[in-house]
């Protein structure tokens, strides 16, 4: 049994702290990973204050994990001891399903395991994530990293990353089609750059007018700033898609109206409060609202390869373990350009 | 200026009552038509008595009109005088713009002009609606009907039929796919019978045991009684679409549970209060709330003919015109099946 040591929330209140535990020994399709880099995801948060009431503690959070392979199990093809892998915000499924066949292991209908918080199907433990030394993951749910990318601004990708390439890969940004990205945070500044590199016409829609240098140096051709009226109106009509990255309550109608025929506004978020929906918007421009979470596992690879060749990754900070309290206070001020992503050697300070 | 008989609401609050109006001199390329037959479309209430806060009196209702040509214009090539013809939802639209050009004239980026509660393109004057004894038309407007189907029958195809073949053949409504039919009143009859001659699998949801035969008549291969809780569990994750008629106030998630990855609920019509959605649904099977909203000019054209072939039709209750008022009070109450149709000839009674 691997002894870990990681950062655990041991009950709703708490603050994060040292905690030590063990994983399932690994099997022969098994690899464990040194943990190298681990992002620091605004559902982390979430789960360790219980906001969405399902947490189980002691609870280790972190899903955007790169490690180093220590070991790697009899029956391993893809990875050998001393390459990097990947893991992200799901680490089993049932692998029999429709789903799992098609590789959309994401919506396994008998649930995915989630690398954190979720039941372990092989031996039955709640499974501990990435603000820890290691990891045990079954090597079809780990992934490969090009070699050209920066394995801090990696790890980010592993959630943030596909969150967002899948829906722009599904809904079809690229050229000629105008993709509206809502919110600019962890998630929106990767919808930006990967809009972008799809050759997608992109607007950025932000409540701050200081955002719009940085979001026109992500890859934005236009920013709107969504306060002001004019301005909106004259996007009416005009978008193919909006994808909405935001969790800051919205009105959802306010962007329908500026979707185009066929338009879909495509959320990646569980709002606080089920939003309520004008529905004249939707049936007078045969538009949809959609929803998107994250990718399977094929898709996942699809977009590390491509996030390499086009030498895509995210903008982050990069924190000791010590200080994943203070940068959890950070994120919920949105203070972060744009994702905290612990560097795991701290550990051993 | 053609001297015109109908019915009219005066005000909000008033009875449809007789009124005499005159409609424009038809120019080179419209028709006149005697108007034969008229459906009574919910919309003809809501409209009566300004429940949408949009109407303009006194108005004349009616959008689902069956007439015979009594003039062609010298540049009309559709029609000749002593044919018949049919009239739905709109009556003019701007065509200059890129839907115009499409035929998809009901997205007009001017806004359609609708055959009542309008304002005329040509003279603006008001438009006044098929509970009448004549229309005035572009020709691009009307559309032609099979000789073989019933004609009484035929008037609400130009409302509910377009409504509810739009969206299911834009959704792929066919074999080896899941057809939910949420309502079973003027649109959800005629829903049921496209779906199935389509050859989805199709499923009436209903909350009314009692319906259950009647919809198994219709078309239906499986009936669901929206109540029985068991039985809905029973659907999760199995449909591709899900078309909601229903007008009273009912959840959506309901139904979002239901469908299958990448499926989409599609409301074709206004709730009264905005619903509220919720996001899980939708993000744990990437599917979508969509609207759609009657159809152009070529597809009302092309479901009309498709009714013919297949010898599709409405079930209707032929109704003298003086018994209109006594029509919108059962209505109300959902007393018939599936749609009132307005034997024109009444007026001359």
């Amino acid at each position: 049994m691997p002894s870990s040591k990681g950062y655990a929330a041991l009950d709703s209140k708490a603050q994060l702290a040292p905690f030590d535990f063990t994983r399932r020994d690994p099997g022969p399709s098994d690899i464990a990973v040194e943990i190298l880099y681990c992002g620091v995801c605004h559902t982390d948060l979430h789960q360790a204050r219980n906001e969405w009431g399902i947490s189980r503690y002691p609870m280790v959070p972190g899903h955007e994990i790169v490690g180093r392979v220590t070991f790697a199990g009899s029956s391993v093809k893809k990875f050998k001891a001393g390459e990097v892998a990947a893991i992200g915000v799901l680490v089993d499924s049932c692998r029999k399903c429709a789903q799992c066949a098609s590789g959309m292991e994401h919506f396994c209908v008998e649930g995915m395991t989630e690398t954190y918080n979720s039941i372990d199907r092989v031996d039955s433990s709640v499974t501990r994530g990435g603000y820890s030394n290691n990891y045990v993951v079954n090597e079809r749910y780990a992934h490969r990293i090009p070699g050209n990318l920066d394995l801090p601004a990696v790890a980010p990708l592993l959630c943030a990353g596909i969150t967002t390439y899948s829906p722009l890969r599904h809904w079809g940004a690229g050229p000629g089609k105008k993709v509206g990205i809502v919110g600019l945070g962890g998630l929106g500044h990767l919808a930006l750059k990967l809009a972008h590199s799809f050759g997608a016409h992109t607007v950025q829609f932000t409540t701050s007018p200081k955002k719009k240098d940085d979001a026109v140096r992500l890859g934005a051709d236009e920013v709107a700033i969504s306060t002001d009226v004019p301005a909106m109106k004259a996007q009416a009509n005009s978008f193919d898609m909006i994808l909405d990255t935001a969790s800051a309550p919205h009105s959802l109608d306010f962007y329908t109206a500026l979707l185009k025929r066929d338009g879909a506004m495509v959320l990646v978020g569980l709002p606080e409060t089920p939003p309520t929906i004008g529905v004249f918007n939707l049936i007078t421009r045969r538009a949809s609202i959609a929803g998107s979470m994250v990718g399977g596992m094929p898709e996942t690879q699809e977009m590390l390869d491509y996030c390499g060749k086009h030498n895509i990754a995210a903008d982050v900070e990069v924190i000791p373990i010590q200080k994943i309290n203070e940068a959890f206070e950070r994120l919920l001020r949105q203070d972060v350009k744009y994702r905290f992503v612990i560097d795991m050697s701290s550990l051993k300070a």
